[in-house]
């Protein structure tokens, strides 16, 4: 089926999110939503959880890797794909790439954990390791772009964007009613398709994203109604840890209605939290919106809220809670 | 709703495993199902993972403990519940108890691990410790019969095997066209009231368990037609230990169509593969059921198979695989 091409920094509508549903159908799981009576009550509110951690390499990040890859091959352009990354989105470009027999490299820190580099080895990703500064790992992936490698941006893209939006598609038929839809925050590609896919289906509905405080620089964005590049980010959530994208802020300007903030232990609480509630391990990323719940009552309260765990890729040989 | 009474060793019927769902309806999660291409593709069928390591308390243990407090509040039987269990069944039945507001003193190994006392005393249950030894359990537990405790047993009752078959009632609904229900054998609360309900909802569907060589004591009946009350345990899968319970095997003997043994490797294999694909951690018991379908092709492939992960309650300080 053609579909017409977003450029990179164009505003998706809602008809080119389902187009990249349509697009990664069998490339994803369609991920289950969890609920706890008496999880509710602790917390006060009826909590829907869209559970991205049991996705495809354990994050939502497989949604708009796969989504950029189809629109490469829709558009034409073969090659080999790369990026820089010391998360979740290098192993979700390196396998979507090798579900579409199309080759991958990764710009990776010397000091990545070793299962963020297993995981990139694995998914049939090549790796090519850098210092960790963000310029080294920019150089890096400006070589691979020189050699003819396509870069596929993490976040601040058109189609990543729509990808990650059609978790909220799916969650929308999961579960009805509801009057909130609360997202993690980092670059923005999570919350900005959210934003974007939620409008749509029920124009009534809050969108409302969580933020790490060591991290908040969406909130501040937000505060002054202008991006912010600069943040001194200190926070457990690794995924979150990114500057907003500049689409992406763009995006949640319009349509994201609040980005709260929680704190440290507030995360760390969480994922302890749900540990002893559905005996799952979340990413301290993930955390973000339970702690939100409890962090800030006045706002979720005897809600009805769709919440999306976005990933499981945590350490759990070194867990800073008590399992 | 006045219901009959079933005697705790009478075999139910398909209309008591729906009584039982009706039941512990708002006691017990809905747990999702979840399947993947690539698993499918690797083991060389159509996998559906029924999640009870989702389960409140971790485990489908609740299902039945839930059940058999019910019956006993529709009996007209007040007093505090009490079993011997250094496992799941003693802090789901704490937790049942705590439900229905009725209390709850389970006796413990002195040796159980701290995370299983832990859960007891969460879910509100009463511990007496006691020496680790078959004899001293029981003994422990008639103290408490004999101050007027009732005793809930972990499998060997009607109405336990009633609130288990409800996990089966739920998958019929929620994957369509099984061939096979495969589900863990321990004790066989499970795979009993899996194969009562799988029988009546299709009359042409296969009932397969799986069971550690080293508690092969049903496969070992079964193939004698008898049931053997002393084997030799050794298994990394600490929910299997336990030797068929005498109605369990009753029900076996004519409901279920084979009962497949997998090795200790194989068990740790299907828990790192658990983890690998799913970021789901989930206990040796339940990996039965994953090893069951890579040591056996010649019975899983190519069919369509309903699998019960029963619990997702393992030490995550102390994992048998490299996570």
């Amino acid at each position: 089926m053609p579909m017409s091409q977003l450029s990179a920094q164009q505003i998706p509508d809602f008809a080119d999110i389902l187009a990249a549903h349509h697009r990664i159908d069998g490339k994803i799981r369609k991920t289950p939503v969890i609920s706890d009576a008496e999880l509710n009550k602790l917390l006060g509110c009826n909590l829907w959880l869209k559970c991205e951690n049991l996705q495809r390499t354990g994050a939502f990040k497989i949604r708009g890797a796969s989504n950029a890859i189809a629109c490469l091959d829709e558009a034409g352009k073969p090659g080999d794909v790369a990026t820089h990354s010391s998360g979740n989105h290098g192993a979700a470009l390196a396998l979507a790439a090798s579900d579409n027999s199309r080759g991958s490299v990764i710009v990776m820190p010397e000091n990545s954990v070793q299962t963020k580099i297993d995981a990139v080895r694995r998914n049939g990703g090549k790796i090519v390791f850098c210092p960790s500064t963000q310029a080294d790992r920019e150089k890096g992936l400006a070589k691979l772009v020189a050699k003819g490698c396509i870069p596929v941006p993490p976040y601040d893209h058109a189609d990543i964007i729509c990808g990650q939006g059609t978790a909220v598609v799916e969650l929308s038929g999961q579960c009805s009613d509801l009057d909130i839809i609360l997202t993690p925050v980092g670059g923005g590609g999570l919350i900005s398709g959210s934003a974007l896919a939620a409008r749509q289906l029920n124009p009534g509905i809050a969108v409302i994203g969580a933020e790490p405080e060591g991290a908040a620089d969406t909130a501040e964005s937000l505060a002054r109604r202008e991006r912010v590049d600069q943040f001194p980010v200190d926070t457990i959530a690794d995924g979150l840890r990114a500057i907003v994208g500049v689409l992406n802020f763009e995006i949640i300007l319009n349509n994201v209605d609040q980005v709260v903030t929680v704190t440290e232990t507030g995360i760390i609480d969480a994922m302890a939290l749900m540990w002893r509630y559905f005996r799952m391990l979340i990413e301290p990323s993930s955390a973000t919106v339970i702690a939100a719940l409890y962090e800030h009552p006045d706002v979720f309260v005897g809600k009805n809220i769709g919440a999306i765990l976005s990933g499981g890729n945590v350490d759990v040989t070194q867990l800073p809670f008590q399992p």
